[in-house]
């Protein structure tokens, strides 16, 4: 017998009435039953997302909401600023170039937020730029960028926009949409909702509707405009993916009920007492002046091979986390708090972690990672 | 208490047990337990749709599938030549159009197959057109173009690609990929597969992979050379959608278990049942030349509105089936033999068909559609 613990940053573990929802007999798209579904999800995303705006649900993973941003707010030839301090800061790039755009890279050193004051240079440097690219939380790094801050530097001017990845970030820590004034946001199914992969969610502000008359990117299956029409409608323009959708109107129904402000604060709790564990353990974390709430990213002491702790956990411990990518492959490991991730998950998570750390030969004192976060993660009961 | 039957064209219903395998603890896409799952996937996807060459797996609908053969394999200013016979012939046009590609539309009167003369004369006009874009099966008339047909026209030459719209054709009757030279075809989850949506299947032929080299469309999320590559290591480019792929595997086997040439002999033998009792209702069948196995279109009696037997069929007797569209709402009724649907699911439709024309007004000898039908589902037996 081996029990798993699924805690990497997306997928993450679905919520058993959850799965009895979606494993409902299937219901035909265009009827009246399956509209009042999409149409009570898209209302309740409007919660989640903090938002007066339409939340427009497509049948794609995040990385197709982030293209339909692209796509439908900008044209080939469009200067961009991307914020670049990991692999999804990258992406953004990456879609950009694919549709001709220009991008404009601020290139960050990974593990660290970006520098609010180094954005401010670009665009008063170049009045050109139509956007600023960003992640809320860079998912490869465990970091957050500071969102608000950037808004200030885009919410007053009406030739810019602010657009952020908030796949890892959406309903785990604030961003408020409409109160920042962010102008395209974006998320995930497989994050902090909770389901399996397979949706996007995506929100426009009013700024950013007006750039969507201007664009000129060729698009098709992500045609945002022709989802707000069919969103009148309590539908989407192709086949929504029904079960998904589904599942969708039942989280946000019990994000709603637990609370957004309580949500955050599960997040936060789970975080903080991640990090509070690798402190005791003498494990360095990344990014400790603005770490990510959504998930926790420790460097693995010298000596340790990272991808063979991570294999280790998976394989023979069943405690699925994250290691590195690219330039951090074999020495971090990432522990995520997204979605229906509680208490007794997080110290599962710690407790293999100290117990794996002691199979590869370092020197931890077992539990000590365990108690410090325990103080922490009793604030809750 | 009332039971609900599910015979439209897509969404179709889902076996119990494949909901299982969905509902199933999430496992993370990036790890040897996903990878071995949906490598099966994708190996048996092949045996599916008769191919050596890979089958690639999107997390998008059919239409995302569509869109990925247009971007992947040409360029704007490319005329393509569309069979436009019905609401997806004209979607092959509109996403050519927003590609920039130059479609060239052969109007097929609704309800007919199109003439293979009638290309082959477009394509001895203009040496020029790069693609014949076809649909296998016609959803929105009922009707099955003469694939094999038309790819007599393109599979000696090498500057021209058949590409098929197999949405509802791929596991409903043959088109055997390689055997018949098809360069390009895509399936949806949500109609043979069984699946609910959110799932798109392609394929491409050697010649079509030598078309994606020279293709200058931009595309990011649907990059098939990409996907491919990564296919090498059983993963997809992007997130997959995890529950999908491992409800797919699960499907696949059932489909290699029943045989393909079986799994084609059921959905025929569903459909020539309903045709039998159409005649025998005395209701004319759309298309009695070319009928589509994985639907049967039929045409209401004068002075009877078609969306309200639909409409009436789903709230009072609980059976969905799908009206018409555009030209023809209110004027067909669609009954599907799609995926899992078999003897007495047909028998409900027939038998809920007679009862609601009955109960509209219209002379209808009860249990005769059923007697003609049953004459032919006991071939099964």
């Amino acid at each position: 017998m081996k029990k798993t613990y699924l805690l990497a940053p997306g997928p993450t573990p679905v919520p058993e009435t959850v799965n009895l929802e979606m494993a409902a007999p299937m219901v035909h798209h265009r009827t009246p039953q399956f509209s009042k579904i999409f149409g009570e999800a898209a209302e309740d995303a409007k919660y989640l997302f903090q938002t007066k705006q339409d939340v427009l649900i497509l049948a794609s993973t995040g990385t197709g909401g982030m293209e339909s941003c692209i796509t439908n707010l900008f044209s080939p030839g469009d200067k961009v600023l991307v914020v670049n301090g990991g692999k999804f800061g990258e992406r953004w790039g990456k879609i950009s170039e694919s549709y001709g755009l220009e991008p404009i890279w601020i290139n960050v050193e990974w593990g660290q937020a970006v520098d609010v004051n180094e954005v401010k240079a670009a665009l008063d440097k170049d009045k050109d730029i139509r956007a600023i690219l960003v992640q809320a939380s860079e998912t490869s790094t465990a970091v957050a960028h500071p969102v608000e801050a950037l808004s200030k530097l885009t919410r007053d001017r009406d030739d810019i926009l602010l657009v952020v990845d908030g796949i890892t970030g959406v309903g785990v820590f604030p961003l408020p949409m409409d109160e920042w004034g962010i102008d395209a946001i974006v998320t995930g199914s497989q994050k902090a909702l909770e389901l399996p992969p397979g949706l996007a969610l995506v929100a426009l502000s009013e700024k950013a509707w007006k750039f969507a008359d201007q664009s000129k990117c060729p698009h098709f299956y992500f045609d945002l405009k022709k989802e707000r029409k069919n969103l009148g409608n309590q539908t989407s323009a192709y086949t929504p993916a029904v079960s998904l959708v589904k599942g969708l109107r039942a989280v946000l129904k019990s994000i709603k009920e637990e609370g957004l402000e309580n949500v955050h604060k599960r997040h936060n709790r789970l975080a903080r007492a991640t990090r509070a564990a690798a402190k005791a353990l003498g494990l360095k974390v990344i990014a400790p002046d603005s770490p990510a709430d959504s998930l926790t990213g420790v460097f693995v002491p010298d000596g340790i091979d990272g991808a063979k702790i991570v294999k280790s956990l998976r394989d023979e411990f069943g405690v699925t986390l994250a290691g590195g990518q690219d330039q951090w492959k074999g020495k971090i490991i990432r522990i995520a708090h997204l979605g229906y991730v509680d208490t007794f998950d997080t110290i599962v998570a710690i407790a293999a972690i100290e117990m794996a750390l002691k199979k590869f030969g370092h020197a931890v004192e077992m539990g000590k990672g365990v108690a410090a976060a325990q103080e922490i993660l009793l604030e809750a009961y």
